[in-house]
């Protein structure tokens, strides 16, 4: 912790600081400056507010020095964490592909979508069972049914199972179904939820949310790997801007940040990213050319009678051809898909 | 639903368009300009995504004319809706004071503030026992103890209470000592809650999520009023921007937006509006100025050693002063604190 | 300048970026923790970017601690500034109001509106005559003819001028005719034109970018104050965020916190910071009570068939409405209107 | 335009409406609905200003159907524009490289820098003459003398030059010395200057503001070609979000949403997007990826000794790097470098 005074502190105020710091457990440092006095704490870590200081008379500002998280950090394996289930990496070598359709409608259909996506190299596949609308009136998914479904079609085509799990009464049967369970963006900062994925034995695809810094979704992959559970994969999906263009303004410069500050893998979502069919090839290659370590993409085989998120899926077609790009773009970045 | 064709859009194109817009249940009307088909889609509510007219080929752009929610709508009560608990009315005549600590920590705390606030005016003790923290390895509440302790102090001055109800589980535990759950900014998505909180019959008041348009939070009430609970009242509590001088930007448009676009009642958090004790005040009066009826206030007897969100509470003789000026300010919008 | 290295920097590393704090001419000062060590710098002013350390290897973070403006902090004179013109003070007891039409249309509408709003308390009259306009086919101004009826009005009248200058060459035809000169959002960091308007000897009013951060405006206001014109008006206007039920979303906040950081006087526009008519006086109040020195606020005679801006200026009796409102709110934060 | 009326608005409401459409110029077309009336107004092009409905009584939204741009718009040339200076086409089958140092700071250092681009394969120099900096305390550039040595060093490595005016009184200079006229971010808005900019006779690099939506910065490429100017490069250089790893969020997906909406080439500066070196290569890689028709890249011989943004700024030996990966990217998306 850094605290830097006013110009023309006074004693008693640099004094009141200090005291607290110290009754706080931090050993502090103070160096006088020509205008400002500094005082550096050093100590307990936990997340303490900055607030907590600015507040106080005689305050300029205060900086957090430590990380909020540390499990989470580069610097706690700066190798590299790799996701391994089966024989699917994620964080290797390969870009790991995952792809399906927004929600399970029927067998037929996550038949038809695995088959495809599987032949064309995808090593996952994607697909909701309990769908969280922002409208009560929408279709709202087929359940523990839709899992299934989605388990056997993955089967029969040597796919890997992801799928999101809306609260902590989902996860007994998401594990039973899935491979990998994923949080979704709205649920990022739920913490209660977070806490217990810590406790499961299956890795965590974890989405950012759409107004989260980079620092708190790695704050929050904090809150699972605390728990225990090392497996944890980041997803950036678009945050919230002024631009409407697209749904959301896709970031794909935290890709590059979240592999400087952490040591998890981070994939991509280009079809929540942009909401739009459309830009999801383009998108999808700007992740993997800036480093993603895989991607997540929404695909149909008849989007225009998708029961939800039809305007975002790929047609197969189009799957096929963004798999013959990004074969090109990965050479580019030392990689294969 | 408005569907308008780009300029030189084919006869097929368009029938496309309609043909879909058919088969979703509208009725069509259309209109041909000198440079644009307009294609007007009376029909079925419900949620459909404007993106999926949007990526057809030929298709402009496409809006919804259709609010996506309905019982929260204006135009469903106009007359503005009264949230009467005991003899406290939210969105009445008088401006609605709630205020408390962040945390309950201990009865004597609890006791002293509501004591002090309930002499100054205040009618309803604010008070987590449940806190979702983004930090694992903060405080995290006292759970139902709390909630005993905040129900006690509550009854000995004359309040009512209300606490923040973190997940669908946690409901039976609040619903017992609360006469008002709340939804934090951070579960004002959380669907599944929001369908469950519908079967409560207590007062729900459902905070604005950091990054969700005023749309977006009254699509949410709609989740709560669809189940059959007709007792919302909303919260503006600061939305995320690029300006780090607060933590977040008070949103005071939003308060007269919301009273023009629905009937339920809206308060205002300068708390977690501005995360600064030295910026309540001045967004506390700007709150009530703008039209709130009522405000949510942090207070505490000692913020400096306060378990959470110290830096952002009152001390007790701020919340004195607070109240002498909203008793002035009121009267300027026809009201009284 | 605070630089954190990472843990485990390299001693090597350490030096370097000593090296070029001293060769940048700062005197350093290390302090060495358990997990990082910082470096503390005290020395020349100016602006240097903290991203050129943080690019360095080992380095953690580097934070600035002396703000980059010095001339518009509070602690330069911390009694805070009163722009005074003839018998109007800008920053004093009474809260200022300018008001009139978006652009100057002819030398009738002017004189109605000049009238009216001085005769229910306005003291400045606003009014374009250059209007810089995001299409190109808009109405441009009446130019020079406009201000020649803008000053007449107000001097009929008894009110000062404020106008818009949008380019340095502009600058010997507005101070002709206005009392105050106003710089446009957009032209907030146009550094060319706040060099030259340092030269003048007119007070300016400087409103805020919808994009920039309060340091930003107070970094703007440096250049002028540096020229050595002392006389700089602050105006918040609102900023761009996700939000679109109002075309920008004021930051009532950012007049409390410009209060702390700066000496300078601030007012508000609620017309451009909300777009919109019917939004306009409840944004006025709340900045009135937030401390706003003033209020810039468009009005029109005829606003439905105003040649710019007509959505968001009030009528005449809704000034005057606004008006009776603010003497009330005025009294709860010791000052009258 | 589409006016959508309030379900229940009285026909004398509706009839105000239609009046006001049709003294715009509008033809209008009215059609009503079970629940709400629409009026279809096809007319005069120009920039009515939505708001001005959405303000009258009974009116629900209003949205407008014309795009504000028009010689801007895909439509206008749906081939697409190439921009091209002696043998350098910008849009055409080529990603184009610009690359330099921010300013142009001595006849050694841009000679250096201009050699080794050149060998890499760049085929524009970019170097600032006259540096808007947002201190008045910061390097101001070298004035004509350094657009003189910038036109040296590009003449004899056989380059173009790209270099900023900053208002329009250095038109003529900036027209004597360079190929391409670059117009910077602040001054986006900057009308005045972009209406001069119509009558050069040289291609305009315009750049987006940080706040800009795409719409916006399609409506201030209008005002350059609706002056006759019709070579204009449109430029992605990040937006301000909430996010703050980086300076600015570089917005990838605004190269695809421009070729959907425009036939004007749009490069990509991934130096002032990130403002960080380590962010440059990954997001070179992204725009390319995406469909950016070049890239506009800081690149100094000695970084940590420019006198501006060197934080940003490649090493030598890095962008020999990023051509490399370039020249496999390219091939993804059926181009070279």
């Amino acid at each position: 912790m850094l605290v830097v005074m006013q110009e023309g502190a006074e004693e008693s105020q640099i004094q009141k600081v200090i005291d607290r710091l110290v009754a706080m457990g931090f050993i502090v440092h103070r160096s006088s400056g020509v205008m400002h006095t500094v005082l550096g704490g050093v100590g307990p870590v936990g997340d303490v507010d900055p607030a907590e200081f600015e507040v106080m008379e005689g305050v300029k500002e205060c900086h957090r020095i430590v990380s909020p998280y540390k499990l989470a950090s580069r610097s706690f394996k700066p190798g590299g964490t790799v996701v391994k289930i089966r024989d699917v990496e994620i964080g290797g070598e390969r870009v790991v592909m995952m792809a399906g359709p927004c929600s399970v409608e029927s067998r037929d259909q996550i038949e038809q979508i695995a088959a495809a996506v599987a032949r064309d190299g995808a090593r996952v596949i994607r697909g909701g069972a309990f769908k969280p609308r922002s409208s009560p009136y929408s279709f709202q998914g087929l359940g523990e049914e839709g899992l299934r479904m989605l388990r056997e079609a993955a089967d029969r085509n040597g796919l890997l199972v992801v799928s999101e799990v809306m609260d902590q009464t989902q996860i007994p049967v998401l594990a039973e179904y899935a491979d990998i369970l994923q949080v979704g963006a709205r649920n990022m900062q739920n913490f209660n939820l977070l806490r217990e994925l810590g406790q499961v034995r299956k890795p965590i695809l974890l989405k950012r949310g759409i107004s989260a810094t980079v620092e708190e979704l790695l704050l929050s992959a904090e809150y699972i790997l605390s728990g225990g559970n090392y497996e944890v994969i980041l997803c950036e999906r678009g945050i919230r801007t002024f631009e409407n263009s697209t749904r959301n303004t896709m970031d794909i410069s935290a890709i590059p940040v979240v592999k400087s500050l952490s040591h998890l893998p981070i994939v991509a979502d280009p079809s929540h990213g942009t909401g739009r069919r459309d830009k999801v090839l383009p998108m999808a290659r700007a992740a993997v050319a800036a480093g993603a370590d895989g991607l997540l993409v929404e695909v149909h085989q008849d989007p225009d009678h998708a029961l939800s998120d039809g305007a975002q899926s790929l047609r197969l077609q189009q799957f096929t051809e963004l798999m013959e790009q990004l074969r090109i773009i990965a050479k580019a970045v030392g990689r294969s898909v």
